[in-house]
C-alpha cells in the first residue's frame, strides 16, 4: 500500500503537507512516497522523464499520483491509468506519455466521480480535493472501475524518436539531470556498433565510455546512462552548462569513418 | 501518532536529520512528515502561512513541530499550544499568528520542563535538544499539563486584517507561492459581488477567474486561490516576478463602477 | 530497522526515488529516511560532514548509505563499515573520514559480493544498483560478512585539525551550513579559556557568545554550535557571504593579551 507523489509544488509551499495530511486522514497506514516536489514548474516532460526513470523501480501495486498540472481547473480530465501492476493517477496533459509509448495495453480511465473526491473542488488546487482522494481510495482497495469510466488519452505527448540516416543515427536530448548530464533518446542497443564519432551542437566526442571517470575531470564525454540511453557528460563537471545544450537539442552518431 | 516538523534548516543541512533521528531514537513507530524545510531562514511569516495551509489536513492528535526560530536560545519561550484536536509546539515569535487569530479558546502552554529535554541543551539548537524531545514525549502520551504550564503567548504576531472603504476593499500579500501567486488576506467571503477593478501596483485586473487556463498564458489574473482568499496570478507564469510584488505589498478591490 | 539515505541527486531527479523503490521491492516494512539529497555535487567533504552530524543520533542498528560517489563505476571500491552499533555502507572515497576518524575500532568491509546486487549493475548508477540493495540486504539481516570481506579503506580522507601555537591556536573552517554560520574544527574543549581575540579573514571577534541573539542583528559574532565547535556566525545574517569565506579558510583564537 504505497502511494508516491510527483508534483511541481517545491518544498517550500505548503501544498505537497496538504496532500499528504489529506491522504493520512483517509489511510493512516499507508507508506507515502515523495518521488519529488521539485519539477521545474508546469514541466511537463521533465516530469513525464523522472516518473519513466523512477514509478518502474516500485513494487507492484504502488499508486503514483502526477500533479504537473498547468491547466488544473480547466477541460482537461483526470485519468487514472493501470500498467503493470502498477497505478497512475495524472492530469491528461503528456506527463504520462512514456507509458503509454511503451505500453500500449495500459488501462485508461477517466476518473470523473467527484462523490470520491473532496467536497467542495478548489478549481486550482485538484492536488489536494481531487488527487489525494483518488489516490487514497484506490490504495484502499477501490478500483479504477469505480472511480469513472474507460477513456482514451487525449493528449499522449510526443515522444521524440531517433531518426536512422545512412551511417548515422539522429537523437535529442530529453533530459538534464541535476549533475548537468544531458540524457538523449539513443538507447544503447542502437549504439552496439562503436560509433566513429559523436556530435553535439560543434563538439564532437569520439567514444563511448563506460563511466565518468573514464575520462579526464573536465572531459565532455559520452556514455551508456543510467536510464539505458546515451548520456553526454562531463566528468565531474556540468555537460549542459559547458555545451549551453537544453531539452530539444540534437545529438548526431556516426558509425563509420 | 504522528509528528510534522517545519523548519528553515534547508535540505542540504544535516540539522533535520538529526531531529528526525532523536525521535525515532524515543519513538520508533511514530509517523514522521516533514511539511517542509525550506522556509527562508528565518522567515516567521512565511513559516506561518505554510503552517496554517497544512497543519489543517492532518488527522487529529498531530503533533506539529515548528522550529523557525531566530531567536533560539535566547529569552523567547517554547510554548505548546493545543487547538482544534491537534498539536503545536513552536517558538514564542509569531509563527502561530494564525492559529491564535483563528482559535481564541486554544490552550497555549510554556513548556519549561527541562527534564524532557536532552541534556545538556545546545543554545543554538533547540529543534535538536528541546522541540524533538518534546514532540515525542507527546505523541507518547504525555499531555502539555506534564510537560510545562498555562502561558500567555508574549507575541501574538501580525496578522493583516483588510480594511474597508466606502466602496473598496484594500487588502495585504501575504504569501507568495512557489509558482510566484501572489496570495492576499482577502478571503472569498468579502468578494460576494463581482468587483469592477482589483489593482495591484498600477495593474488593473477586470474580473475574479475561476483557474489559471481561464486567461490566455502570461496574463496577470486574480482568482479565490487554493486557500480561500484572493490571489494575483500568470497564467503560466509569475505573478511576483513579473509585478516585482512583495509580502506586504497592497491590493486594492474596488466593486462600483 | 532503518535505512538512511544521502546522496548529491538533488530533489529533482529521479534517482533517489529509484534507490528507495528498489529498496522498498526488497524490504517493504523498512523505514526509509532521507538525511538529505542536497549535497552538493561531487562534494565529499561536505556529505562527510552532514553524516557525521546527523547519524550519531539514529538509533542503533541504523544502515546508513550514502552516495556521494563522483567516482562511481571507477576504481574506487564499496566499503561497509559498522562502527558504534551503526552501519555505513559508501564509496571508498573519504566521506567517512570524520567515522574512521573517531573510531579506530570501526569494522571496515570490501562489498565485493555482486550476487547480492542488482544485474546488470550500471556503471554509472551504483546507487540504485549496488548501494540500495546491500542496505536492503543489511537491514534484512545478512551480516557484513556475508557481503565481502575485510578490508582497510584505501582513502581515509584529510581531517583538518587545530594547530596550536604558543599563545594562540589555529583552526580551518570545515562546513558552511544553509544558514550560512561557518563551522571550524576547533572543538569547545580546546577553548576553555575565554580567548582575547578571534580572526577570521581581516575581522576581529572579542567573545565567545552564547547563541545568535546574543548580539545586534548583523553582527559578526562566535560561539559554540550544535556540533560542539567554534561557529562564526552573524545573528540574522549569512557569515559566509558577508566575510566571503569558504571552507577551508583558517580562524585564529589568541587567548592572552
Amino acid at each position: 500500500m504505497i502511494i508516491t507523489l510527483l508534483t511541481d509544488f517545491g518544498r517550500g509551499s505548503p501544498y505537497a503537507a496538504a496532500m499528504r495530511g489529506v491522504i493520512l486522514g483517509m489511510l493512516p497506514g499507508v507508506r507515502l512516497e515523495d518521488i519529488s516536489h521539485e519539477i521545474p514548474a508546469g514541466d511537463v516532460d521533465y516530469a513525464a522523464w523522472v516518473l519513466k526513470e523512477s514509478a518502474p523501480y516500485y513494487p507492484a501495486g504502488t499508486v503514483h499520483t502526477v500533479v504537473v498540472d498547468p491547466g488544473v481547473g480547466g477541460s482537461r480530465r483526470v485519468l487514472g491509468v493501470e500498467s503493470r501492476g502498477q497505478y497512475y493517477l495524472a492530469p491528461d496533459n503528456g506527463v504520462l506519455k512514456y507509458l503509454f509509448h511503451g505500453d500500449a495495453s495500459a488501462r485508461v480511465m477517466h476518473l470523473n466521480r467527484r462523490e470520491f473526491c473532496r467536497s467542495p473542488v478548489c478549481p486550482t488546487f485538484h492536488g489536494r480535493d481531487i488527487f489525494a482522494p483518488l489516490a487514497a481510495h484506490l490504495a484502499m482497495g477501490k478500483t479504477l472501475d469505480e472511480l469513472g469510466e474507460p477513456a482514451e488519452p487525449e493528449i499522449r505527448g510526443r515522444v521524440a524518436l531517433p531518426v536512422r540516416h545512412r551511417e548515422s543515427l539522429e537523437g535529442e536530448i530529453v533530459f538534464i539531470d541535476s549533475f548537468g548530464n544531458a540524457v538523449t533518446n539513443l538507447e544503447a542497443s542502437l549504439i552496439s556498433e562503436e560509433p566513429a564519432e559523436i556530435r553535439v551542437r560543434s563538439r564532437s566526442i569520439q567514444r563511448v565510455s563506460v563511466t565518468y571517470s573514464d575520462e579526464p575531470p573536465g572531459t565532455l564525454m559520452a556514455l551508456i546512462g543510467s536510464s539505458g540511453c546515451l548520456e553526454i557528460a562531463v566528468n565531474q563537471g556540468h555537460a549542459a552548462n559547458t555545451l549551453g545544450i537544453r531539452t530539444g537539442g540534437a545529438v548526431h552518431v556516426r558509425f563509420t569513418e
